[in-house]
């Protein structure tokens, strides 16, 4: 480590000039004396690393969404699964050493060593900077992303079925964490704390996944789609929470309440705060924007809008994509929302699938390889796990009582998906050393499962009722865009 | 150095698991068995430091943008002097380690050391981390700033000003590095060495903020932004060879013929070849866009397109942006270029500003200070640094002959500004160890007082002619920008 660490000290930290740099200039102010060798070469590979990075990424997305849009499935799990292929499970082109990798793992760095003189010493380090820079990335897209997803929903639906969310997110936690921690512990004899730990990471929804599909089938705006979105960001929070109790229970072996309270506090002024202050504050921002001249105004200063609650969020230790989705959803209200959509919308298709990808690559299969003994033990655990992860997950939507016309198992399945977020909880129990190996195999097949499943059969399930609807109501229309675009205006 | 890089090592290369994680999945993937305590928490706080730092240059962008464009100065200007005044010269709110800076200097990683935990121990890291990213991010900006300009230009038009572009180019780097080299020998009793490197200095040329005021003029598609685009384009080229010439005159005492012939013989080939076999290409390519079904398709096989070439840049030591351009130039002649350009602008409007804005950031002004005395001294020879460097590349547009109707001035006016460009020069003479402090602070002040001059001037010797065109051919118009699309409208 101390070698690596000096090592790092050498290509980043020390400057040195070198003759060819081009784009290193951003490292060269001359007021710094001890400038040295490696440090703008090493600025120009980590670009081209970057660069190379973003070539196979969008080639994987574009390639396996493309595959998927022909085979009837959402693109997203096209970019997934494109993911996985170009990832640690597969051909290695982009992994991330915190996915236990190093700089020789890495079929990019091997490239950059082979074409563009990436010198021995430098590779650590220009490794490390690349991962950094396209975690970050991943991080802004689904930022963005949620952005954008706050943007086509509506503020008033999202109230209104404010209490079926909260019920929808509420009985997806506690449902799948009692039935899931209860089995392990009767039916698998694991011991309290890692049945404990698994039963939490079944309670986790990944919003990002749900919402990227329900805006692939133009179901956002949906009464369904408004009930997932809505339950799926209480279920972010109660997560957060969730992951709290857990993680304070394994540390020093007891719940600390005030931190609970002070959580659940923080998250609900936040969301109702933010709603509040930003609804009385838009109408000035429109005001402002629309006095100024230069390009992308709208665009800019909607970004530091978001950016700014994203930052609050973090701070108050909730999740940046709140904030995110909370400045999206007040300013789809007001009357540039057309106008932001579309320019977010290119934003959003460079970013978000740097997110989804990355996902993907980061997914190690190697734990679904039967040949290790922990994992066949897993894979018994496993199979229950995703069992009570769907069911706990697909009888929310039969909480939503009085609506006979709703496609309740389509909300169920929308809550299916752990994704990011499970792999959040199995990593804090893998830290804490408190689940054994076979445990943790099973959870990561779990969040692999749920995640990579529920795609297309969320898809199944609203093409269903689009068909009964269709049917009923309209003239038999093309393609999906076209029905959802008749979905749409149906709701407006 | 080693304190800093074992630092650096226990807070992003350590991991260890922290309770309230948030966007922190990425860190924490399970497989990983020795997962500690800080690496999830250190990488939430960087995209904290990132999202700030965007929501200022944001911020600086919009407002010296802005205040320009009422003032009658172009807006890009407004960004540059935002940066100063968020950067190490002013407020020190975005600073960068290569200014010499440590976290201590920058007011945004005090402000999430008050508000959102940074502890000390993870200080540095999360400073460095969050630079590189806004480093690359601004590096990003300047690719797509290019491929931009290479969009909106005429490949035909580029190709018959060829000649007299390549004119501007050569005589804008001979003139100044002749007048400046002979002139700091003979005049100021300068050595040859350092008269050399602040010669060579002279010749550069930003194509970034020159591109970015032809744009907001409405000019690029002007036979004068034309010529003035690919003067810029081949003078970045001869750049990189007049930097390799003096560097290795420095390093090695002797100039190596066979490096020089190679990089020109390569920078020929790539231009060329790149532009012949884009052009045979792009009927595939916009062929397959057309047959895709997923979003976002024309903008992502643009940029898969547009990165790989960058990448081929920078791998046969070009810059990046040479790559970037070529592409442009080659998708605007295809039937996709306005759907393209529509797509570009939004991501352009996020990423360019972070370029300007960093451009601002790091300029440090403390040069400035008559206080020291080597600026005292240095502020003579800048006084004639500034002349040569406006004077020699003015009279470049005087070169070109039988074409009465050119606004010759704002050719040569249009090759001012030195910009990023200038910088890496300096910081070549810096660490050389070649350059006596007055010097360099010399060249400095030349790089700049081009880059702020230039965007005004440019303006204005553009809008005399326009005056000019516009009383003698159409009735007076309202603004600049519906003049310029006259003019545009013109020239189809």
């Amino acid at each position: 480590m101390i070698f690596f660490a000096e090592d790092m000290a050498d290509t980043i930290y020390s400057m040195h000039w070198h003759l060819l740099i081009s784009q290193s200039w951003l490292s060269h102010y001359p007021v710094l004396a001890a400038t040295t060798e490696s440090e703008g070469e090493s600025n120009t590979l980590v670009l081209a690393g970057v660069l190379l990075s973003l070539v196979v990424i969008y080639f994987a997305s574009k390639l396996g969404g493309e595959i998927c849009s022909r085979i009837n499935l959402p693109p997203v799990l096209g970019e997934l699964v494109g993911g996985v292929l170009i990832g640690v499970s597969a051909f290695r082109l982009l992994v991330f050493p915190d996915s236990g990798c190093s700089a020789d793992d890495s079929l990019i760095i091997s490239f950059l060593q082979n074409t563009a003189d990436l010198a021995p010493e430098m590779t650590e380090s220009v490794f490390a900077a690349q991962s950094e820079v396209i975690s970050l990335l991943a991080e802004l897209g689904v930022i963005i992303l949620l952005f954008e997803i706050g943007l086509e929903s509506d503020l008033k639906e999202l109230i209104r079925v404010g209490p079926q969310a909260a019920i929808v997110a509420v009985v997806g936690v506690i449902a799948p964490f009692a039935a899931g921690t209860a089995g392990l512990v009767y039916l698998f004899n694991v011991p309290a704390i890692p049945a404990i730990f698994a039963g939490a990471a079944l309670t986790a929804t990944s919003i990002g996944i749900t919402a990227k599909v329900l805006a692939e089938l133009g179901q956002l705006s949906s009464k369904e789609g408004q009930i997932i979105i809505g339950a799926a960001v209480l279920d972010d929070v109660l997560g957060i929470v969730v992951l709290a109790v857990v993680a304070s229970l394994v540390k020093t072996g007891e719940i600390q309440i005030a931190n609970i309270i002070y959580l659940i506090i923080g998250a609900g002024t936040f969301l109702i705060g933010a709603i509040l202050i930003g609804r009385f504050l838009s109408p000035y921002l429109i005001g402002l924007v629309n006095e100024m001249k230069t390009r992308g105004q709208i665009l800019l200063t909607s970004l530091i809008f978001a950016f700014s609650l994203s930052y609050i969020a973090i701070a108050i230790h909730l999740e940046a994509i709140l904030g995110a989705f909370a400045v999206g959803l007040i300013l789809a209200e007001t009357e540039k929302r057309k106008e932001l959509e579309e320019q977010v919308i290119p934003v959003a298709d460079i970013l978000v699938p740097i997110f989804f990808v990355c996902v993907g690559a980061k997914t190690d299969l190697s734990v679904l390889n039967p040949a290790v003994p922990s994992n066949r033990e897993g894979l018994i655990i496993a199979t229950f796990l995703i069992l009570v992860a769907i069911l706990g997950k697909v009888i929310t939507g039969f909480t939503v009582f009085g609506q006979p016309q709703l496609n309740k198992l389509s909300i169920g399945v929308g809550m299916i998906p752990r994704g990011e977020v499970g792999l959040v909880f199995a990593g804090v129990g893998s830290a804490s050393g408190a689940l054994s190996e076979a445990t943790e195999a099973a959870i990561i097949m779990m969040v692999i499962s749920t995640t990579f499943i529920a795609p297309p059969l969320l898809r199944l399930v609203f093409q269903q009722t689009e068909t009964n609807i269709q049917a009923n109501i309209t003239p038999p229309a093309e393609g999906i865009s076209t029905q959802s675009e008749t979905m749409d205006k149906l709701q407006e």
